[in-house]
């Protein structure tokens, strides 16, 4: 293939099986895959993405790679493979790189929102869009606990399925904001374990709901057990912001 | 009935055929006044809404009042007529008002925001709660045509179907803040007519593309004739956001 191509994706995770290609299911992957196949005609298409996400996952700036041989100047591509992708997802840039340009391998670093709506009754204008907690969180409590994940450190504690490769990464900004009754936290990092968002985010709710204190993260943290840890918050709250690359 | 009860409602209206109840079609009107009938036992609930919403408009705070015989506390209402309504609609809030409150005849004021994604691309995740406009629009001139709308005006050329009733309103705030590609129109005002904001935000499009001039709504607002505005902006970028009551 003679072009490497990055696309940059948005979708709203709700409908989707998830970021990647599985059997008898909806993914993000697989449909996105379809629709360049449908454009450029080249019927084995492979899109890399940065990374999986889960059912129910959002996505503002997906990023993939994706070879093809295809004369199309990447700005028309935008518009094509568009008119190809259902309305929960779509391209919302394309540019040639480099042929060593790799989706996963090339990136440096990630940027997930997670958000709360924190308040007793449910909101429908954003029950597929944030997590909702209905006593009132300690904000300050979890920004403090925010503080003792930021920096580099064994996350074992936060990882759903552990796996034979480091666990080792480097949170470099961990922010939570409250505005009204919403709550959000965004998180950077050179890379993320599986589910560890939205395992730090059930971990920070707990803080905030009182059930531990800031002071109390660096021991959990040490002790790698993700049976230590707050629960796996749910899907909808999270969102794909962001993948860096050099 | 003994006693009139407030609720303040927000919902999705991107799977409702509106407000008002009406034959074969779901509406929040009719699935509100059933949940609440389940709750009280009574069979024939009616809801008063502060004004009939279009299919595809949201609330973050429709109110709405019912007059009902039930005992059950108007907090512990809230949550048992919740247990009966669907992920898209919920009562947010519920107090007791005097007998003479009426959802309609008592609002003094309204708020709404229409919100635009100025971009070239689709979003997948804004795709039912903002309008897409592809062309970059120019928000100062859009500023300085709401400028002229604010005001004490008779707003004919703004109303889809004129009735017999004055179409005199007083639009007391109509501010277009720009974050990024988000542009939020926020427009409050003693009432509105049918269809008033989105002819508005329709006419301030114009203005954004260069089709119209700040200066062309005086004279704009002075025909009197709806074929002389911008066209009725689409549903789903509208929200109704209050209703004030005294």
């Amino acid at each position: 293939m003679s072009r490497n191509i990055k696309l940059t994706i948005e979708y709203d995770g709700t409908d989707f099986a998830g970021w990647q290609v599985q059997p008898n299911a909806r993914t993000v992957q697989e449909t996105v895959q379809r629709a360049i196949s449908r454009i450029t005609g080249e019927p084995e298409i492979t899109l890399v993405g940065s990374g999986r996400t889960d059912a129910g996952v959002h996505a503002r700036a997906q990023v993939a790679s994706v070879k093809t041989d295809t004369t199309i100047p990447a700005d028309d591509l935008v518009h094509a493979i568009n008119t190809q992708l259902p309305e929960d997802v779509a391209v919302i840039d394309a540019r040639d790189v480099p042929d060593d340009f790799h989706a996963r391998y090339s990136a440096t670093g990630k940027t997930y929102r997670y958000t709360i709506i924190n308040r007793a009754v449910p909101s429908p204008l954003e029950r597929n869009r944030a997590c909702l907690v209905r006593r009132p969180l300690d904000v300050a409590a979890m920004r403090a606990a925010a503080g003792h994940i930021v920096g580099r450190h064994d996350f074992a504690a936060f990882e759903s399925k552990s796996g034979d490769n480091s666990s080792v990464r480097t949170v470099t900004r961990l922010d939570v904001l409250a505005d009204g009754d919403r709550i959000e936290m965004t998180v950077s990092a050179d890379g993320f374990l599986y589910n560890m968002v939205r395992a730090i985010a059930g971990t920070l709710i707990e803080v905030g709901q009182g059930r531990r204190t800031p002071d109390s993260i660096p021991a959990l943290i040490a002790t790698r057990d993700r049976a230590q840890a707050g629960p796996t918050a749910p899907p909808q709250g999270l969102c794909l912001m962001e993948v860096e690359y050099r």
